[in-house]
Parts: C-alpha cells; sequence; structure tokens
C-alpha cells in the first residue's frame, strides 16, 4: 500500500518556521513509529506570488487535489497589501477553500489549563472552556456574485458583495455539525441574523429542517449574531458546537479563540466531502495568521501548527492514537512551563524559542 | 419659541417600563428646570403590529420627521418570532433608520468604574475603558438589494443579500467619526475585510480619502473585522474611535459592549443630516434588546435608556448641562451602591426596581 500522502504548505510570515517543527514531529514518526509520509511541499500566499505572479499556482492546486490531506501554515504580509485584489495572498488560501470544496470548518477554542490565566478574561469564564465554531467555508459572502468596485452615475463608485446560500450548502454544513455534537454534548447552536437578512431566515429554517429529520435527539437552539458575540463573551462555557455562515464564523471565531488566552495553540480543520479512500478531503492549518512582526526571529509559537498535524493524523489518517500521543506530549511540555515568548506572562521568565519548543515537544514524545 | 418636541416610542418587551422612568426624568425637567417639552408617544415593533398589522405606521413615521429627536425603547419579542420578515417588529426600527437616514449610530462602551467587577473581563482590562463604535446605519447587507428566498432550478432554494457601499455613504460617515474623535483622542481604527470583499477595499480606500484629504491631524489605522473583534477581547484600550459597516457594527458593538459588563446602562445615538434647527435628525436608544424574559417584572435596569436622554439633551436640544446633570445623578446613585438586578454580583444583596432606580436618580437630581 501507499504511503498516506501529505501537502505542505508553509506559505508567509511565521509560517515556515512553525511548519519546521511539524516536520521534526513527521520525522519523529517515522523514525519511532513507522509512519511515513509521502511529504510533498509547496508555495500559496505572498511567497507563491513573488515565485510565479500567483498567489497559488495551478500545479499546486492540482497536487493539493491528489494527497491525503493539506497542511498550510499561514498567508499574508504587508508586503502584498497593496497587490491587487485577484492575486492577493489569500486569494491563494481562498481558491484551496473552494476548490477543495471544504465546505465544514471546525475551530476549536479550547483553554489549556496551564494557560488558564493568559485570557483577558476572568479566569474562572474560560478555564476548562472547550467548545467548537463549525463555519460554513466554500460560499456566503465570500464567494457570492456579483462582486466587485464599479463606477455609479455621479462619478463615484460602489462596492458591492454578494451573500448567497443553497438549500444544500446550509444542510451540509449542519449535518457536520450535528454529527461533531454527537460526538461532544449533543448541543448545537446555530447563530445568524434572520431578523435582517433572508439569507439568515433561509440559514434557520434548513438547519431546523436537518435537525427535525435527521438529528432530532440533538438540542439546537438559534441566536442572532450579534448577540452571540455577546454571549462569547458573558459566558462561552453555555455552549458546545456553534454552527455559523462564512462571514459571522471569520469574526466569531476568531472572537472565541481569543477568549482562550491560547491563540498560539489553536489548530483548525477544514474538511470537504470523502475522497476515494474514504476520508474526507482536508486542509489543516493553525488558527492565527502569519504574524508578520514577529517573522523570522524564532518567536512564534509552533503549537498550533503541529496540533494541526495531530487532527489530520485523527481525521484524515486513521491514526488516532498517534494524534493522542501528539496532543499528550505538547500537554506535558506546558505542564513543565516550558513556554514561547506569547505565553509569557507579565512576571517574565525565560521563554524558549520556536525550535527549542519543537524539540521539547519531540522529547516529550 | 416652540417647546423642543421629543417623540417617544417605547416598544416591546423592557421597552415601555424603562420608558416610564425616563418620563420622570423627563418632568423633572419641566418642574425643577423649567425646561418643557412637546411630547408625543406612540408605537413601534411588535406593538405597533398588535394595533395596526405593521411594525410602524405611517402617521408615525410622519412624526418622527417632524420632531427634534426621538427616544426609543426597544423592539420585538418571542410573540412575533413567526411574522413574515416585511411586519417583523425588526423592520420598524429599520424603517425609521432609513427614512430618517440616520447614517452615523454611536455606541459607547464605557466601564462604569463601580461595575468595573461585573465584566467577565479581568478588571485591569475593563476599568476606564471608553471606546465608541461609529457603526454606519442605513445601508450595507442591512438593506441593498437584490434580496429574498428564491426557488431553484433543483428544487432547493436559496438566500440572497447583498452588501452595497458607495462611495458618500462611506464619506459621510467616515467624517463623523473623525469629528468625533478630535473631540477625544483624535484615533481612529476602521475595521473591514478588505482582503476578502471588494466593499471592504472601497470602504478602506474612501476613508483613507477623507482622512487624507479632510482630517490629516487624526490618526487612522485600518484592521480587518475578524483581527478587530479579536483586539477588542484582548486589549479594547488600544482603541478611540472605532469606524465600521452596518453589519460588522452590530457584531463589533455588541461584543465591546457585553467587554463593559455594563450592558444595561449603555446609552446610543443614531444621527443624520442637519435639520433646519441645525441639529441633527437623531434618535437615541439603549444598546440592549427588548429583553422580553423579565419584561413585566419591574427587573430591567432604566439606566442605559436614561442615559440615552442624557445624550439627547446634549446633541439635539443643545442642553449639555442639563445632560451632564443627568449623568453626575446616575454616578452618584451607582457609588451610593443603588442597583437593580442586573447589576447584582453574585455575593447578592437586594435589588431595586425598575422604579425604584428612577426614583434614586431623580432624588439624586
Ligand atoms: C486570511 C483570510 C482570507 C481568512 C478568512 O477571512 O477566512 C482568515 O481570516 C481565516 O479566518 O482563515
Ligand atoms: C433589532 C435589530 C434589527 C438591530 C440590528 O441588527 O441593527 C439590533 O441588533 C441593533 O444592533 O440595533
Amino acid at each position: 500500500m501507499a504511503n498516506p500522502s501529505l501537502l505542505i504548505l508553509a506559505g508567509d510570515g511565521i509560517g515556515p518556521e512553525v511548519m519546521a517543527e511539524v516536520k521534526k514531529i513527521i520525522g519523529w514518526l517515522g523514525a519511532k513509529r513507522g509512519v511515513t509520509f509521502d511529504v510533498t511541499e509547496d508555495l500559496v500566499g505572498g511567497c507563491a506570488y513573488d515565485a510565479h505572479g500567483t498567489p497559488l499556482h495551478d500545479d499546486t492546486m492540482a497536487k493539493a487535489m491528489e494527497v491525503d490531506a493539506v497542511l498550510l501554515g499561514a498567508v499574508g504580509g504587508p508586503k502584498y497589501d497593496n497587490l491587487d485584489f485577484s492575486v492577493k495572498p489569500e486569494r491563494g488560501l481562498l481558491r484551496l477553500r473552494k476548490e477543495m470544496d471544504l465546505f465544514s470548518n471546525l475551530r476549536p477554542a479550547q483553554c489549556f489549563d496551564a494557560l488558564a490565566d493568559f485570557s483577558s478574561l476572568k479566569k474562572e469564564v474560560v478555564a476548562g472552556l472547550d467548545i467548537v465554531i463549525v463555519r460554513e467555508l466554500t460560499s456566503g459572502v465570500y464567494f457570492g456574485e456579483p462582486r466587485g468596485i464599479f463606477p455609479d452615475n455621479e462619478g463615484g463608485r460602489f462596492g458591492v458583495n454578494t451573500q448567497r446560500y443553497t438549500t444544500d450548502e446550509i444542510r451540509r454544513v449542519a449535518r457536520s455539525a450535528f454529527e461533531l455534537a454527537k460526538r461532544r454534548n449533543n448541543k448545537v447552536c446555530s447563530m445568524e441574523k434572520a431578523n435582517v437578512m433572508e439569507s439568515g431566515i433561509l440559514w434557520r429554517e434548513e438547519v431546523q429542517w436537518v435537525h427535525d429529520n435527521e438529528y432530532p435527539e440533538v438540542e439546537l437552539t438559534h441566536m442572532y449574531a450579534d448577540n452571540g458575540a455577546m454571549q462569547l463573551v458573558r459566558w462561552p462555557k453555555q455552549f458546545d458546537v456553534i454552527v455559523t455562515d462564512n462571514l459571522f464564523g471569520d469574526l466569531l471565531s476568531d472572537c472565541a479563540a481569543m477568549l482562550t488566552g491560547s491563540l498560539g495553540m489553536l489548530p483548525s480543520a477544514s474538511l470537504g466531502a470523502p475522497m476515494a479512500n474514504g476520508r474526507p478531503r482536508a486542509m489543516y492549518e493553525p488558527v492565527h495568521g502569519s504574524a508578520p512582526d514577529i517573522a523570522g526571529q524564532g518567536k512564534a509559537n509552533p503549537i498550533a501548527c503541529i496540533l494541526s498535524l495531530a487532527m489530520a493524523l485523527r481525521y484524515s489518517y486513521d491514526m488516532g492514537d498517534e494524534a493522542t500521543r501528539v496532543e499528550k506530549a505538547v500537554e506535558k511540555v506546558l505542564a513543565d512551563g516550558v513556554r514561547t515568548a506569547d505565553l509569557m506572562g507579565p512576571e517574565g521568565g525565560s521563554p524558549v524559542s520556536t525550535s527549542g519548543m519543537g524539540d521539547a515537544i519531540v522529547t516529550a514524545l
């Protein structure tokens, strides 16, 4: 049987640095656990633009469609801020999401015990927090047409984007949220602005339909997204699984991630339909961005990217045990007090570098 | 000269209860300060639907266009959840905003010293917080066409909404943000998703244009709205004035309000173009909603609505001194430990009722 395949797209900013640590874990899996991956590497985002004049080369896109999973670092940076919209680093990421049809984006917001003090929220509000935002990732205002900037009749301009959702798009992401809830605490909260947007009414109706017809045993509630943002800040533990659209999911998941104080720690999975091997088409990436301000300084925390690999082990390679092993090693290292700069409290201490953290995790393994 | 005119639309849920306390303040202004308002009252939201089959009667709309200012309580409730979209309580509010052309919605997020412990955030993160979100209120996805739910060709449906902004719409709300910043700490942060939405690119360019051509002395930064949601949670004091569109403003201002722990305390102003009297067309309302769960129980906190009246005194009636007097009375009452149920800590104590709070404020006046 062929080795499991993985396409690594390290991207921009701190992407390559954190990915270097992931490769150490992959090396360890090969050397000590006899799990050899066929790893290919390629460019995405600003670095792809620098090399090819496009943030995602067609060859890279084709590779992404052939592998068992993609692991992405981060894209973007100030250097690319003034590029034309069509070749911005983000377009590379969005093309991967769209063409791989990764409609279900799982974004856990989990507060690590060792780090509960890091949150800007009170410890009792976030300690033990473990919720997942399921964000629709291939539709909505991110991809709707018409879109663009146009001249108007009075010498000005107008900008247009279109929020568009179909029955099927809503139902499939709702199903993935209900499936996830069944493996967790059996509770889904769906968020939209049905009081203002018709697309939100359709969203609410279709999520309810999937619930009533396919998952009546899961608890389902609906909440307006503005209230959702409030409730996440007020008492996030009231939630288990939240399902929402692409744009609301973008804001709400970042808000939820920041609550935990563990931004440098949070992985994510973007999943599509099953492939020939029965596993979903998948891309994994840290929740954090490319952090250009600290790029190249060895300050970045590689844990989010390493935990993204762990998610890949679990969801794409059927290696749940190995995934748990990696996660336990991360916990151990944290419990031992090993900290990158982002995890240092005001009382200070001496942080380890990006590679210091990677090495500590390999040692713990 | 005619008396200053005020249209009171108490609305649904706790709206009428909190408005009853506002009327006590208006009574005090008349009796003790010789300021007599021509007060008219009318219906908006669910109660208007119950009476007239529409959430805002044309006569009420006409009255709103004639007065110096409108004071609104809150709209909506579960009773109206299944109404057709076109007659939902919210449509009444949205029609007022649109026809009065109230493009600039000022939403302060201010943490009251006496209440800093109420926030779910750490005290040092929110104590002394005083920022304002300027939300565009008459355009964007709230009003853009096409919109609706339509059948597709495969027996399913699709929902559509349109985000649309013109040069002029962006420039005028940007100006109001820069003007506000000049009276505060001279700092504006504009938020959009220019990395994903063309309407966000136009937003960024036009805000920058207004800055460069009209307010070069104000500090302007730009931030993606998802990062904005994060930064509000991480360290809200980094901001002074935030300007953003209608939908992002809806989520971000609720998030910011909740940070303060003072949701029952926060007023807002929605301002339009100057009227014949030189003052802006204006509607004032508390940031909180209709809270149907506690409606009719005398538990609601009337302070947000009373402070909304204070904003009206300042912005619509040129009575800054009276406004300050009301605000100081509220501060005094809080400092004296008078608390409605929403302001009770876990250690308990005996809360005053809605009218108890109103009476205490009148006494302090
Ligand atoms: C980089 C950007 C295009 C992206 C998004 O808006 O989806 C990011 O914010 C995210 O959440 O993954
Ligand atoms: C009630 C609703 C229509 C309204 C909005 O979405 O604007 C509310 O959430 C607000 O923020 O004033």
